[in-house]
């Protein structure tokens, strides 16, 4: 099977947006604030959202399951404080885990946080709790950068986060790296602020000692890991520069997507990062949506490149597709044996 | 010949660093301010710091001419206020002038600019001026984020930086886009702020329109452009979700280097990347110095890259080497034709 470990929910109902849009107008107005029950969506919408979108583009290209997770530009920490997080998260999470019921072969869930810029991360736990336990979700998103690119957080490495990481741990689900939009006007969201949020968190670890408190700690770094792979030689000298280990070390904990939207760069992916540290992902519909006219399919139709890299063997393909993210995801993976998968 | 168009003053005799923490102290007592007249460094000391650096790697590497700007870490535009940033410009170009003097057949200077964060850039153009037309310099730097790792000025496309474009259309020079320390802790000075401000500042250009209004200005993208070459197709798709030309339309103004330290990464460049867009550069003596275990060569030996790519014809490689670096350095190539080279 084909798994995407890198999935919004992009084409939600508009319902949502409006929705957000009365939170967001409460904030010098607390008494309108929206109740998460004046959002109503049905179950007809969610699924003509899906299966006019994602489900059918899944079917034609192939793809089996996505890890789904709220729209990432939209979770905008910055905005308000951690009510105001609480709230949008709780609402975003439950649309995603209702998509997952409602397509249980095709969806499994991944935790939008209720960060919040300076407001600790332990305030996270029950939301990552409830989507866990109550929702089966099977992994967290975790913004560095809560701030929406002015990053005022310490470096993951820090402490302050290690309540999230503990959590993690204790359930066993990774997280994957991942910003949201952009309010600094000198980072375009996903032509500049999500990449560097990319580079920037594997120097983090790299430069940190994570993964010594953590030897079971997992992250995704998406969007084929920002700047990484194309500088591999630069970090290699860099943790040799700084005399930390060789970097094969981090990778017994940081994986790197495919959402990269052309061949010669999936090509460098899989020549410079071992197949086991690959994850098939597509991030579709994301920041690119258009045809790219050089080849006449969709950038973000990844599975294309990985079909089409000569270097890899059907071993390796099957790694990417699937036994990677089973191995990195072991809750979807409980999930799909439960179903003879 | 073999030019490379980046290379930092990273090995000036230690006189240097104490004025410059003589200057900084002096931020909190300005009478105890050092002047230009207190830094005292020989001939003999700046030829010693060359000959068994920079020009002993050259000569082992088969470089003929490095263009040679101060230590880019050491700027640290954000210390102090413009006076202190036009003292300390004064002193780092006039060094890297003296250095091109000594060894004018092998170094040629490129100014670092006395940026201060919020400063109007105009303040920069009387250095530009000097640099230029007395010290025969080639080029400038530009440091898109004086801050230091905040990102508060504008975006290099805002007419907040036109009074310097509108002197390096003038004077016919290119700027290369180069950041200085990170002051930011999520930032790793070389590891993570330099690509972020690479993959940045080509975002800024792709949205913008400042090419249209300065038509011949001509940027140098060092450390391989960032993350960009690798995901090209991801700018690619994002021109074409902007509603902006195709990128090709950038690459009459963008240029990118081959500060990137290994063979695939360097492979991936000079694939995607029009051969003519393509500078030689090592950044030697830079953010990696050390020898690369599974080559047994140096990271930053660039050249062996740039020869083991089986793609380039020699035509290409001549014009990575030398021509590409005339066409867009024009004082430079004056320079040379006057030396009869």
């Amino acid at each position: 099977m084909i798994i995407d470990c890198h999935g919004h929910y992009t084409t939600a109902p508009k319902a949502l947006e409006h929705w957000r849009q009365r939170q967001i107008a409460s904030l010098s107005d607390p008494a309108s604030a929206p109740s998460a029950a004046d959002l109503r969506i049905s179950d007809d919408e969610l699924r003509e959202s899906i299966e006019n979108n994602q489900l059918k583009k899944m079917r034609e290209r192939g793809l089996d399951l996505t890890i789904f997770s709220p729209r990432a530009s939209f979770m905008a920490h910055h905005v308000g404080d951690f009510g105001t997080s609480a709230a949008w998260a709780a609402i975003c999470n439950e649309l995603c885990h209702r998509v997952a019921t409602l397509f249980p072969d095709h969806f499994a869930g991944a935790a939008m946080l209720p960060q919040s810029p300076g407001v600790d991360p332990r305030t996270c736990l029950p939301e990552i709790e409830r989507c866990v336990r109550d929702y089966g979700f099977v992994a967290i998103n975790l913004n560095p950068d809560p701030s929406g690119g002015f990053w005022r957080e310490p470096p993951l490495s820090d402490r302050h986060w290690y309540p999230l990481y503990e959590k993690m741990v204790e359930l066993d689900i990774p997280a994957m790296i991942h910003v949201s939009t952009s309010c600094n006007a000198c980072f375009h969201t996903s032509g500049a602020h999500y990449l560097n949020a990319d580079t920037t968190a594997f120097m983090q670890c790299l430069t940190g000692d994570l993964f010594q408190d953590f030897p079971t700690l997992r992250f995704v770094i998406p969007h084929g890991g920002g700047a990484v792979p194309y500088h591999w030689g630069r970090f290699r000298g860099l943790a040799q520069e700084l005399k930390k280990p060789p970097l094969d070390h981090l990778l017994k904990n940081i994986y790197f997507d495919t959402c990269v939207y052309h061949q010669p760069g999936i090509d460098l992916l899989t020549k410079v990062i071992p197949v086991d540290n690959v994850l098939f992902a597509s991030e579709m519909f994301g920041a690119v949506r258009g045809i790219d006219p050089e080849t006449g399919h969709s950038f973000d139709d990844t599975r294309r490149y990985v079909d089409a890299t000569a270097s890899l063997s059907e071993n390796d393909r099957r790694k990417i597709y699937e036994g990677n993210v089973r191995r990195v995801y072991p809750r979807l993976d409980t999930q799909l044996r439960a179903r003879g998968l």
